[in-house]
Order: structure tokens, then sequence, then C-alpha cells
């Protein structure tokens, strides 16, 4: 039997696991599935005959060693930051490895020992980064092979609520870790480039500079631009093109709105505010506005924000309740980012029924026989329940695939890889629209970038 | 003869030394001007037979410990990084100390083996901080002394160009180091807190909530908050006091327009812009501002901003000819901070016959005997020329007037000081009359803060 460690539990790794589980006789594997949890383990295993859940500590070196030399191939699941103890003694011990994270400049430096023991380390296999590289190079490896020369390359992706979970006025719930979604965009300016002109907007600016799209059957969206576009032209064999750009979609309102937390400070994790515990949601608000003898919390932050009489996007900070007197922070030491994702959380949290929603879209502009002409491909993809969700689905169902072809030897170049030649993505985007993860592709005219157009 | 050794010859030593020189025949001293550059030290030391000129490496520890162990006294003028080497030494070879720097985590570290010693490491007396520190504590002790209760303590100073040297649109010049004014405010939300409440205002909105002042005799100013006026409730005794704010002064005006360059990002100085060096400045303009295949660059910071036609605002734009196709940046991979100071440096520059001046302005608001009342204290001075300026006197006279008094015993609590106590401020202030420098102090009405009021 071949034996496949996966490590971490969590949210994510329930598809993962399921498809592992589903082809386990028919290809002779067996999963340990290790977790700081026990009860996690034990959830994800479901029981099954080919499965052994694991009481596991990833810093516990005896354990990791043990659990790693066992295994056939390794699953890193963990927080990105973890992976890297993990990687070394699978290179020590000759495991292969699998994670859905960036590759981090330690897991770089471990290429040449990677390859040198003839090993695939494959990172960067979810959703995003993930199903974004592969569908991508799918494309563009095919505009190239018909002598076309790519102009414009454009990438966003989402985790939004499935239309039927869409109950509030932000047309946004919690699918995936909500701090995370508190602190997007900050650590720099967002990069990118569009028609030869580079183009930096700084993260006070960022949620007043989105583009729209539209995606047919699924309606407008926009998007505001990831931090480093830039970086992905060489990683796509993209370097010259004019045009490069990847952003984050939201349903239409809600990067206006989230400007008001950004503009107000409420973002910051940066310092800890005095007495967060005794504090309510309304003295939190008032935190950020100017000091006034009379004048209402209320007033001060339409005035300050200037959301006038009539602005729907009034009645979505009074949904969310800061200005409430009697509602307690009741957290210590907290800092202005975790108040407000704990304030978020009373109505963004994802309830028993809620489904979630994945969309990416790409444009791929590209000059062929003299001729300007544009793709776009679409993917909307929603989750079964709150274990299947479309998150896990599209960043768990890449992971597990890549993991049996590399046991099958159908992935082999050796290396730390990430999912950007026809090797990989070709059988794992085949096999993906079993699951109902395919991509529309459509010719549309080109435009270039061009925004009034769109 | 005591010998009293000045590490670093900047600008703002020149009335120190000064001070010194002319001391130095009465005072039985002899000045030694270390400086990296030997014409700095000579041109300070202007054959003054009392003063020698050294070539001076703080980094070159032989020659370091050399100086320092022949001198009685060490200035160290320093940028504040480099004063722990000297003050290391300093206690090592039992040698007084004094700087016009914050005290660093690592000069507070060294206060038990100062004590130890009996030595005086006298910090924070130059201008701001130092200036303000003395100013304040004045007043403060007089008010607790007659047996009043602190209610609200305000404190703003600025460094900006004399009345009839106040040519531009900006009413600003560069009269310190540029790159700390294109760098103010960055690194933290400011803090301060207004009759009880808390306030925090995030760096993209510090200058859009300035405060206004009246200063008699010089006008109105207009001040934006410090990064953090609560640390010196403790510093200055006033643990439970309702009101504390520093502020930095500009003209009124200013940080209005300086907050564009804030929302275009121009003052990042964490990322380096593709392609610098070639530039020209409206390219800088314009990657700040939305890709369009028509728009002017004019016309889109006009839109972008919400500058309105008849606003002079457009006008301080102009004047620092940031729309200009030929004029090349010229700077290898610079930050948008160091661009931007090297478009203001075009026109900020003092010219030969500029005169600085310095405002400083505090508020003292208490209660006695059941009655609230209002003390206002200003003090406004203008350089002389280039070499005596109004920041080189208020900077540097502290510093040499403590250094005196220190080697005269006149100062003698030991430890790494901060000038908070009357044995310093009461000689020091009384002498700095005599050079000019002196607050004007005024009773007002009690206001409390209330912006409403002012």
């Amino acid at each position: 039997m071949r034996k496949v460690l996966v490590i971490g539990a969590g949210r994510s790794s329930s598809s993962l696991i399921q498809y592992l589980l589903d082809k386990s006789t028919s290809e002779n594997l067996h999963i340990t599935i290790a977790d700081i949890s026990l009860e996690n383990a034990k959830e994800r295993a479901n029981n099954h005959k080919n499965a052994t859940a694991l009481l596991f500590d990833v810093f516990n070196t005896k354990q990791r060693r043990e659990e790693i030399e066992k295994a056939t191939i390794v699953i890193s699941m963990l927080p990105a930051r973890f992976h890297i103890e993990v990687a070394k003694d699978c290179v020590d011990l000759d495991k292969h490895m699998v994670t859905a994270s960036y590759i981090s400049k330690e897991m770089k430096e471990l290429d040449e020992a990677v390859k040198k023991k003839g090993l695939v380390f494959m990172n960067e296999i979810g959703l995003d980064p993930g199903l974004d590289h592969m569908s991508a190079m799918q494309v563009i490896d095919k505009i190239k092979e018909n002598g076309a020369k790519m102009l414009l390359f454009e990438s966003f992706c989402g985790g939004l609520v499935a239309p039927e979970s869409d109950t509030n006025l932000w047309n946004y719930k919690f699918t995936w870790n909500p701090r995370n979604v508190v602190l997007a965009g900050q650590g720099g300016a967002a990069m990118f480039i569009q028609e030869s002109t580079y183009k930096y907007i700084p993260y006070h600016k960022l949620f007043r500079r989105t583009e729209f799209l539209n995606i047919d059957g699924s309606g407008k969206f926009e998007a505001y631009a990831n931090r480093d576009s830039l970086k992905y032209r060489s990683v796509y064999g993209l370097d010259n093109i004019p045009t490069m750009y990847r952003g984050t979609i939201r349903k239409v309102g809600f990067s206006r709105a989230w400007n008001v937390f950004v503009q107000l400070g409420m973002t910051d994790d940066t310092y800890t505010i005095e007495d967060s515990m005794n504090m309510s949601y309304r003295d939190f608000t008032n935190l950020f506005l100017a000091y006034s003898p009379s004048d209402s919390v209320e007033l001060k932050f339409r005035s300050y924000l200037k959301i006038e009489q009539d602005d729907i996007m009034w009645d979505k900070f009074l949904e969310l309740d800061i200005f409430n007197p009697d509602k307690n922070i009741g957290l210590e030491n907290a800092t202005p980012a975790q108040i407000l994702q704990k304030i978020l959380m009373d109505q963004w949290t994802l309830q028993e029924h809620d489904k979630d929603m994945i969309v990416m879209h790409h444009k791929f502009g590209y000059e062929h026989q003299g001729e300007r002409r544009q793709i776009e491909s679409s993917m909307v993809i929603n989750g079964e329940d709150q274990t299947f969700t479309a998150m896990a689905k599209t960043v768990g169902l890449p992971v597990a695939m890549a993991t049996l072809k590399i046991l099958n030897t159908e992935i082999t170049t050796p290396g730390v890889q990430l999912p950007i030649t026809k090797e990989v993505y070709e059988p794992i985007l085949k096999e993906l629209e079993e699951y109902g993860i395919n991509f529309i592709e459509k010719k549309v005219d080109y435009f270039g970038y061009n925004p009034m157009n769109l």
C-alpha cells in the first residue's frame, strides 16, 4: 500500500481527503490524517478502513520524522510558515511533498537538493495560487503555440457567498480566514502595468480604484488590485507584456464601503487600543472620529466620510451595529483590526445552511497575424454545504489530484515546482471537470486596457 | 583646561560651537570639533585659538576611544542611531555626555551604569525635544506648586521660513532634513487624548485632521498631530490628564495640499519605482493615477483628488512643476519618497539670503480653587542667516548651556536624563533669554478641548 500523510485537517482539507479516500481502494492508498486536534483528524477520516487519524504536533521533531519516514508522499495543509520543517524532513527522508501555498524563500532554497534526489515538491496547487496558474497557463501556452503574441493578461479571483446565501447588505460573508480579509491589501502598494505604464496604488486608495467585470450567468462584480502583479510576468513567461493585472473579486459596492474602515484606520493591526476590553462598539467607532462635546458619533461619521443622506452605504454600517453603545468589545489589548474582525464576525459568519461561491475570471489579449483578439475564461462554483465548500473543493481537489499523479508517476519533473507546465495542468484541469470545476472560454473583441469600454 | 569634544559639525552645531568658543577663554575651555569632513570641522573651528578641528570617524573604535579619553565632556551631534557607541565609551571612560536626541532604548539601559559612576548623560536638550520639555515643565511645575490641577496640555512646534523669506505658495521651505519632512507622520497612527477620549488618526488622514492656532504677532497657523502624544503623560507627570496633544506647526493650507502627496502614495519609502532613472516628473505623477488612453495627467490628477477649478491648491502643484514632461528624475532605483524629495528640493531649498523661523506654542488648562483657567505660552524666533539659523540656535544653545553647566557642577543629578527638572530648565531658560529665545505667556479663558471655540 502507498502511504499518504496529510498534515493539517482544517476546513480546506475536506474535499482533498474525501478524494483520496474515494480512490484509496482502487489506487491502493492508505491515508494518515495528522492534526493538532485528534477530533478534526477523526472527523476527516470518517472511520474509513484505509484511513488513520493521528494526533500530531508539527513541532515534535521525533514524531514528525517518524511519520514522514513511514509515508510515500506528504501533503502539508498547515499554515504556510510551518511547511519548511516538513519540507526539510521530506528532502532528508526522500519523500515527495505537496502544498497549496506560495513557494517561500526557504522552500525555494531546497530546490537543488530536491532535484538531486529526484523528488517532486509541488506547491501553489490550490485555488489561488493553483487553479489560477493552471487555467491561465493553459490558455497562454495555446495562444503562444499558435504563434500569437500576448498583449494583456488580467486575472481575478474571489471567495464569496453563493447567491442563495447572499443575505446581507455587504453581499459578503467570511468563507475563509476572517483575519486575512480584514488585513487584505496591507503591507505595501499594489503594483501592476497597463499598456506599458507602471501603476502603483497605496493601501488607502486600493478600495477606491476597483475595476468592474461581467461574468456570463453570474452578473457584474468588482475587483481591487492584488499586491504585486508585476512578479507574475516572469512566472508566466510574459516578461514584456504591456498589461498585467491581478485582482480580488467582490460583489459590487463592497469595496467602496470597506474603504470607510480603511479611511477610519480600523484595519490597522500595528498598535493596541487603550482599554479595548471595556469598550462598546460605539466607543470603538468614536476613537477614529474628532472629539466633539455635542455632536453624535453618527453625524461625525457621516460628515467625516462624506456619506450622503440617501447613500445605501450608510445602511451597511447600521447593519454591522457599529454605533451600538451596549455591545461590548470584550477583547484585551486588541488592535483595531482584531476589534473590527470581531464586529464583522457577528454578522458575516456563515450560518448552518449557507453556501459559498468561488469566482475566477481571466482576460487574455493577444495579437495573431496582425489582428488583436481577446479571450475571456471564467469559472464559478458553489459549495455543497459547510464541509464541502467551493473553497475546500477548489483548494483541495488539485492538491489531491497532484498527489495521486505524482504517486502514479504522471507528474515526474523533479524540484520545487508550481503548476505552470503542461505535464501538470493538462491532466489536472481535465480531471477537475469531472468534479464540476470547469472554465468557460469565450472570444470577445479586443479592448486592450481601456476602462471606459468595459 | 577643560576639554569639550563635539562630535558632528553639521548644520545644527553652528550656534552650539560658537557659544562654547565665545566662553572658552573665560571658562577655560578647549573645544575639539570632530567630524567626518575635516572641512566642516575647520569651518566651525574658525581658527579660534581654543579650538581644534579633527577628521573623525565614529566607527574607528581606536580613534573614538582616544578622543573621548582626552575629553572632560562629550557632545554628540551625530544622527541619533550613532550615539550609543559614543555613550558606551563615555560610561567606560568616566565622561559626561550631552545629546539633543530622544533617549533610545539602548541609551536608557545605560542609566544604572551612568548613575553608578556619578555621570550626567543629558539628552533631549535641543529644540524638539528640548526647549519643548523645558518650557512646558516650567509652567506645569508652577501650576502644580500653586495647588492647581492640570486639565489640558497641548504643545506645538514647527520649523518654518521667516516671513521675509516666505516666497512660495506652500509657505514652506526645507529648513531641516528634507527626508524627515517627506516621511513625517509615517510609521503608525497618531495617538492622543481629548477630554478623556482616546483618539487615533491613521497616516492617510493625518494631514486632514489639523487644528488651527493663533500666535500673537505672528498670525494663524495649523498643526497636525505628532505620532504618540500619550507617552508624554508619564514623562511630564500628567498621568491622568484628560487632554494631551502634541502637534507639528505649518502655515495654513500646507497640510491640505501635502495630503495630496499622501493620497497619491508619493511619500511611500517602502518600495522602488521601475526605471526611476529615466522618468520625467510628469511620468512620476502619472504612476499614481489611473491609466487612460486619452485623458491628460492634469485632468486625472484634478479629478482623482477632487481639486476644483478655483482651488488655489492646484497652483501649488503647478509651482512644483510635477507635470513637466522634460524634467528628468535621474535617480536610480528610487522610492516614491526619494523622488518626491528631489522634486521638492528644486523649489523648497533655502536660498542664500533666506532665513528660517521656529514657532513653539503651548496651551495649559487647569483648575484652581474651583475655577478653570488657561495659560498660553509662545516662542517665535527667526534665523540670522544660513549659518546661525533659528534651528541651529534653538537646538544648539540649550546643548551648549547644559554642557557648561554640567562642567561647572550646576547640573549634577547623575544618570541618563532629559531636561524636565528645575535644576536644568530654570537656569537654561533664563540664559536663553539673553539670546532672544523667550516665551511669551498669557492668560486666556479656559476652553477645554473644544475645536469650535478656538
